[in-house]
């Protein structure tokens, strides 16, 4: 019996998501190494982490020269980063479709051009460019930067064309380092979101369409199967597949979607595994975290059916009473082990059951311990 | 929002079952610190590793003053570490429990005293008494050390009387040291455990039974709940529950059984997770690995109940083709990150299913691919 070496998952970014995947490596017997330009960022209570920033090639080398593949927890990190260290150490995804997807300009160009419609657009570099750009998109808009948004930063809606000026202030200045872009607001009737993983040698697969709902711009819950969908799987799966073989991914990605008068839309793309994907690590036979790690590594792709209906509740800025949830059979409690700061990703916890009145009690259950019955009223109403 | 500290579990011991804890405490936002005297104690991949031995008690104090609750990965820490331990930090199960279950006398004696019949047995510390108690508990019987016995280690089997000299050579010079016990041979028809949760609040609770097979006094399989075992689940739970409140025990411990004639007989109990409740990680509502967690930290409980059938492979020496595995349906691959050796667990895995012609059907899968037919064939039969 030889020494074995056991592979080594790089990832750039030490956040949830890259604690997450590192407790999903583990059992596979992959070791995780991260990097963060901050010391205490939470995947170091799990991996070993690297502190350095995106333009520390010295440390980044090597980085490189520990780890079989490179993967990210966060979509921004510089695409220059991600093509130099594509020269030295394979990375998953590549760097081409992380550079699409932090570009909506490149994102809903290529979402167009694989027969996804998206809400009308315009770029906008100057504040007279924004003006044609209200006159042929229509109030109401929304203005955002084309690059380095997420989460509803950087983005200004303006209800009517008097808002031009407002909107120009808040995000002006930004134009000619990210570029801006102005969409029309969509009144939207659901948003859905599909996660898809494809791996080494083209397998692809998703999981079941996630329902979510957004509060601030920020995901408040996720319920999964989606129900009422009908035809809406096959179409969101083979639009996805599209996207993937086009940028010849490899890896999870979510593509946020919304349906307007039962037809969908694209909303974005993220390019790695997404918070409406959390409910996988229980709800489903193998979670995203699993199975991205098993695309990157050129693993066999694990089953991405459901085990039943689940839903997410996000806890934004900081968590709640753990034992509201602790008490509730099927109940699973994430801490992502941060500090308490508004408007930040702490933690999540997700309900599963065998069917949708199950999981509606569950949910009510949690909900009235904690006395978040607002938070959860939608789940409800979509579970009927 | 006041800086938040989160809770550290400390663990001595840094194999597979402390890194199955420490992945099982992340979520729950519980830091896992490690004691082992080996630098590549497999553990130390998933959590910081503290390099001593059991003696080393300038580093068991400084591990002491940065730990919550101290627990074990490992039954035969010395009970003398243990109690110097609960002298400066809480540790959970308590120093008695694993004093009793280190020792195959007060074991049985604890078990007889609860109402749960064992094999006949007798002590001996002479090659004399060995004679004695040979006629006193007949043969076959087995020869085991009173401590420090786990896996089929210390012991040896007596066909008949003559075998005495031969049984005397193997162990009789562990007489005076660890002492010896002659126990009956059973010739049982199912073996049987429990795993059984206790918490801080002595909220109580077990797993479904589990049916076990061992090769060589190693555990081989496992299936989950165990099949036709009617009014035993209920007779077993009482059992545990007698023991566990006997001992005031504060987490997770697993006693293993012999069905004869229908009934149970106690073989011996574990303090601590155990081998044959790995299938709960995927197959229960909560593992074993998280309720401990929740048990020694104060938590509450998490549900025990099945989410249907499970069985599981134990990887022994080394691992066979992960893909065999990671190509089934609901089948889950652990890797402990170990170098293969010889008799040792380097990982397991468990396959689920919503029902019994599905689990034989995926465990049929796995072992042609594998060409374990011989391993899974005890477990189809029990399946039917």
């Amino acid at each position: 019996m030889s020494e074995r070496r056991q592979p080594v998952l790089g990832v750039l970014g030490g956040g949830q998501l890259a604690r997450m995947l590192a407790l999903a490596g583990a059992p596979l017997g992959v070791n995780t190494l991260v990097v963060d330009s901050a010391a205490d960022a939470c995947a170091g209570q799990v991996a070993p982490l690297v502190v350095a920033d995106w333009t520390d090639y010295a440390a980044l080398e090597a980085f490189a020269g520990r780890v079989d593949v490179v993967t990210f927890d966060f979509e921004n990190v510089p695409a220059e980063t991600a093509r130099w260290l594509a020269e030295r150490v394979k990375v998953s995804p590549a760097p081409l479709a992380l550079a699409v997807a932090q570009d909506r300009l490149a994102e809903k160009t290529l979402f167009r051009e694989c027969g996804l419609p998206t809400p009308d657009f315009m770029t906008v570099d100057t504040r007279e460019q924004l003006d044609q750009a209200l006159a042929v998109v229509g109030v109401p808009a929304i203005l955002k930067t084309r690059r380095l948004g997420y989460d509803g930063k950087g983005q200004f809606r303006l209800r009517d064309r008097a808002d031009a000026d407002a909107a120009w202030a808040a995000l002006g200045a930004q134009a000619s380092r990210h570029g801006l872009i102005l969409e029309a607001f969509v009144p939207f009737e659901r948003e859905l979101s599909v996660i898809a993983v494809r791996g080494r040698d083209g397998d692809f697969r998703t999981w079941p369409l996630t329902r979510n709902w957004h509060v601030d711009g920020v995901l408040s819950m996720s319920l999964a199967p989606a129900p009422d969908i009908e035809q809406l799987q096959q179409r969101a799966t083979a639009l996805a597949r599209t996207l993937a073989e086009r940028l010849d991914y490899v890896g999870v990605f979510a593509l946020e979607l919304f349906v307007k008068d039962g037809e969908l839309l694209g909303n974005e793309m993220a390019p790695r595994v997404h918070n409406s994907g959390h409910w996988t690590i229980e709800g489903a036979h193998a979670s995203q975290f699993e199975n991205h790690v098993r695309a990157v590594l050129g693993l066999p792709l694990g089953d991405t059916g459901a085990r039943g209906p689940s839903a997410m509740f996000n806890w934004i800025g900081e968590l709640p009473d753990a034992s509201a949830v602790l008490r509730v059979v099927d109940a699973h409690w994430h801490d992502y082990g941060k500090q308490a700061r508004p408007g930040r990703k702490v933690g999540h916890a997700t309900v599963c059951a065998t069917g949708a009145g199950q999981l509606a009690a569950r949910l009510g259950q949690v909900a009235a311990a904690l006395g978040r019955e607002a938070q959860v009223a939608p789940v409800l109403s979509a579970l009927g």
